[in-house]
């Protein structure tokens, strides 16, 4: 596999949204500035919140008495690691940093325990990437879901959010698939619509937003699908690795 | 594990050497300014070489007719996922990307076939990694060598090296070890003079340095010694993506 050159100018926008450094403020059709013109502010003493399904659960340990800044608490995912690099690289900071996935969530999971779970660690900065299951399980048979109810539920988890948490920074993460494994092409193009609400939601409710599926559709001109997610679906530590620093860049910016 | 508040200013400090954005220019005993004053300038079409040892390495495959960008001849390392991240945020940049690494090598083992594996590709940017070996094999009696052997040898290297390619911009990586596995009280305070003579090498020759030893050092308060490297020489892909995140910090300056 060879990265080739005609891909660069797609990759070359997805990497000016991420890293927020267009020089022109895109409009969305309210007249907002979209996601690229979004900055987050890392500051001393801020607490960290990642929130979402199996991909940010990653096998975390101590569920019940979770510690910040600790690695049995975060699992082995991108918020491990994105975690362990904010750490290392900026102690000074003193961040708190938290993972609550849970395997199996879709948006309404995370808003039936958005309370104890989100809102009373009061985050400074809180990163969600949610979705592959509204449609997963729905493929699966197992949840009557549509596009339009993930959309309408995120949105309402969000501005919940903002009202509860004025001051929040907020992190949407795009919801991705590998092609290979579990993800065949009956997931197509229903999934495309999934992305593009997840980032109207972002661009919508004031968000940074950071492209994964863009990420893994560079990727895979480096090393074929199943490197960075054997299933398809959940990454291996290279996906997560390449997640984490593609998190980091937005976040840092 | 906890990140203690107590440990952040040593830490800072060795971040702001990593990324160059110390405000005063610290200069060492030549009278030359140290590492944390150089960066690295990523233009496009430049090739980045990574060099080293098994760590580098890292199982790479198509050995006999590497190819640029391509994940089967960068291995499974952080010179992998480093790659993976540069080739994903930045294809406009069109790098061309190499990883030899060999397993085993000590410094003089890199002189013996830096020809063709190092000054035959011309690399803009040469990323090296080596010290471990040179140590180790030392502690198991299959090698007769010393820490100033290693410094001079690699002093030798760099300077051959500048000679035949005067523009090349130098990253020179901190051996590391973690306290587990192979590693025991032994190596010490030895392993601490061949760490410091790689600094020493990379201030004398205009290197940019990455610390990796006292990245490890940080990162064990989030995560046990195994959690980075099972034998405490030969990272995890946690391990890995930790020194990847760093070594790209360091060159996005």
């Amino acid at each position: 596999m060879h990265i080739s050159p005609g891909i660069s100018r797609r990759a070359m926008l997805a990497g000016s949204i991420i890293t927020g450094i267009s020089s022109s403020i895109p409009k969305n059709a309210l007249g907002n500035p979209t996601s690229s013109s979004r900055k987050v502010n890392l500051r001393s003493g801020m607490t960290v919140l990642f929130q979402g399904d199996s991909i940010t659960d990653a096998g975390r340990q101590n569920r019940q008495k979770p510690k910040p800044n600790d690695q049995n608490s975060m699992g082995n995912g991108y918020a491990c690691m994105a975690a362990s690099s904010l750490l290392t690289q900026k102690p000074d900071l003193q961040l708190s940093i938290y993972n609550r996935g849970i395997s199996g969530n879709k948006v309404h999971q995370l808003d039936a325990r958005w309370q104890s779970d989100c809102l009373d660690h009061k985050p400074d900065i809180l990163s969600i990437l949610i979705g592959v299951n509204d449609i997963w399980h729905g493929l699966k048979g197992k949840y009557d879901g549509t596009v339009q109810r993930y959309e309408n539920d995120y949105r309402g988890l969000i501005s919940r959010t903002r009202k509860a948490l004025p001051n929040v920074q907020l992190v949407i993460c795009e919801p991705f698939v590998l092609r290979c494994g579990a993800v065949t092409e009956k997931w197509f193009p229903e999934f495309e619509r999934y992305r593009a609400s997840a980032r109207k939601v972002a661009d919508e409710q004031g968000s940074l937003f950071v492209p994964f599926h863009e990420m893994f559709e560079q990727a895979i001109q480096f090393a074929p699908p199943h490197h960075w997610a054997k299933d398809g679906v959940h990454p291996t530590p290279y996906g997560a690795a390449l997640m984490a620093d593609h998190w980091l860049q937005a976040v840092r910016g």
